[in-house]
């Protein structure tokens, strides 16, 4: 457990802040509050390449999500010393604050702090705008950390899968495609609570009958279309919720998630015929609200193909694959070309203290890294592409 | 709302006690807090015809549930006056304390109410031990106020159907077959909780796409089955319960009534049939653990013609049926023969403001119930039958 804006958050990032002094970066804390290490390039005025990504946890959280990437980066650029490799352009590792809270430290980089949250509350106990000043940032000052479109060269993150993909496959590098985008739904299937003695089969319209109905056949519609869209009914609830009373209400959670936006909808098309259905023979009425969105990011196909190469040049398999999961790339993709590099996570366990990555994983993503870094160095990037 | 034990049912108390006095009962209070009006009978040695129902109501309940056949009790004994009717048995008129919260005035003629219950702290806010004492009875001398089982001639109780079965066949009374038997379970279905975005559908072991599989499936079951069995999930919750992870554990009540204790084993049965299959299906496993057992409670066949008898020989229409819900009836099956009269609920509502019963109906039950215990009173009732 490292809670963003906690007292182990300031001592790790103490401690990282050391390690990037010993691999001679010059360190500062932006007015976001990410931890920035910074070393110039032969062409002091080119954009940046950044790689890096966040050392907070979630409450019972694991050792591997956020850490991977974030130590990678700090050992690539201890590397750079060492070798004393000699780049063009400048190289900034940067540690992002609060990402899993909201990805607030790279999503300030891009603007995207609404005032309003600054006041949320996070499981730290401090309010985002409290924890930014912790932090040594200045919450009052958030116009200023933004970074321009284009100001950046690359942006790399290595990260572990949070999924089976590459564990069950036994593959040892996944090229990340895209992050996918987000929608969420409430939904409320209505019927009519009844006593469930004096209430004959043939006479109800059991709102949860017709809500678990409809969670079954939003389970199939994602299975059974082609592509790898991802549906989920995490919530259900029924009211009023006693052993001996028909429920009346039922309300579900509906996630979708895919690379692309349009392929939510076209599951979302399907999932809303199969409630007309449901809401037909049984004798409810079920609505949609959508309550969140997250916009799917895909990566730059130069990168793609750069982490490919490096990785297959050092004789380790890869596997193409979308990330399920949110993270701090998603932002960067707005100022530049993103890439990421998965690593596998044992049977898929993430945000708990279960998680794991082969020790020889977590080497080998940070020599993809090295290499694509240096890669990414050498290459034409013109953006938008 | 008039709460066993408050202030509003030691009014209705008072106001009833009237009634009886009225009616030229001899008013007391059993040892239960039981409100009893006793009128002597030709054999003053003959065993005792009871009638009656309960004053208290649910939180917000409605004007009939209960009311009904106290009211029509009360009735009854007043056209008995009135009517200067002389009859061989001893009659009776008993309002059982806290019907809605755990039958315990009934239950406590027949022996029934375990010490622990005596602690259970009631929605007025007062323990059931407390509350006896606030009647007038003695929760230390429960055991006193327990009647032989043969003692009774009979037991009638009027009330309201609870359900729709009368008032949509337009039948204006129900000739109760039985109060049916009820087992509650609780049932987990356990699978593996993940992250949403990052395991593919063909990965998942989905907790809650089971238990709504199970849910369908027990409806289903149900409703095929021949007979008037009825099956339940009132309540269903998945844990973590968060939008993007997949529920690793869900959680869901089962109840299945039916007037044959059997029969709801061979429900039961076919859902442990259908559970054991969508395990196998989807990697998961379910468990039921039966929390709840209420024996069902057949009416005495003889009484059952006599009430059909009666209300043909008024013109009233007619249909036999089970009762869904329990009743103090039950409680009196364990002293002698006991039959129920069933008046209509407007669309089967009940335990709710909006609950409605026509007053042609209440008084058309009052008269069955009326020319029913005259007649039990001649008939021979050996009992066991």
């Amino acid at each position: 457990t490292r809670l963003a804006y906690s007292e182990e958050d300031l001592a790790a990032r103490r401690y990282a802040q050391g390690r990037m002094e010993e691999a001679g970066l010059s360190v500062s804390v932006d007015l976001a509050g990410n931890l920035v290490g910074r070393r110039g390039g032969r062409r002091q005025d080119a954009p940046t390449i950044i790689i890096g990504s966040h050392i907070d946890s979630v409450p019972s959280g694991g050792s591997y999500d956020g850490q991977v990437g974030s130590a990678g980066a700090m050992e690539v650029a201890l590397r750079l010393r060492e070798l004393d490799v000699e780049l063009e352009h400048p190289v900034e590792v940067v540690l992002f604050q609060n990402e899993e809270g909201g990805k607030t430290g790279s999503r300030a980089l891009v603007g995207r702090v609404e005032p309003f949250e600054l006041e949320i509350q996070t499981a730290s106990g401090l309010s985002i705008r409290e924890g930014i000043r912790r932090l040594g940032g200045d919450p009052g000052r958030l116009e200023e950390v933004r970074r321009r479109p284009g100001s950046i060269h690359g942006f790399i993150e290595l990260h572990v899968e949070q999924g089976a993909v590459l564990d069950r496959a036994g593959i040892q590098i996944g090229v990340v495609e895209g992050i996918v985008g987000i929608r969420r739904w409430n939904v409320e299937v209505v019927g009519s609570a009844n006593h469930a003695g004096t209430t004959p089969m043939d006479q109800r319209a059991d709102a949860l009958v017709g809500a678990s109905e409809l969670t079954v056949r939003i389970n199939d519609i994602a299975s059974s279309m082609p592509g790898r869209q991802v549906a989920t009914v995490g919530r259900l609830e029924a009211e009023p919720g006693a052993p001996n009373v028909i429920p009346g209400v039922a309300r579900l959670t509906l996630e979708i998630r895919d690379l692309s936006m349009a392929r939510i909808e076209e599951v979302l098309q399907a999932i809303r015929s199969a409630a007309a259905e449901i809401d037909s023979e049984r004798g409810l009425t079920t609505r949609f609200e959508r309550f969140y969105e997250s916009l799917g990011a895909p990566t730059d196909p130069r990168i793609r193909d750069l982490v490919e190469e490096t990785a297959q040049s050092a004789a380790l398999s890869t596997l193409r694959m979308p990330s399920g999961a949110g993270h701090d790339a998603q932002s960067m993709a707005e100022l530049g070309p993103v890439g990421m590099i998965f690593v596998p996570s044992r049977d898929g366990i993430s945000h708990s203290p279960d998680e794991w990555t082969d020790p020889r994983d977590v080497a080998a993503g940070a020599e993809v890294l090295f290499h694509t870094l240096v890669a990414l160095d050498a290459a034409e990037m013109p953006w938008p592409a």
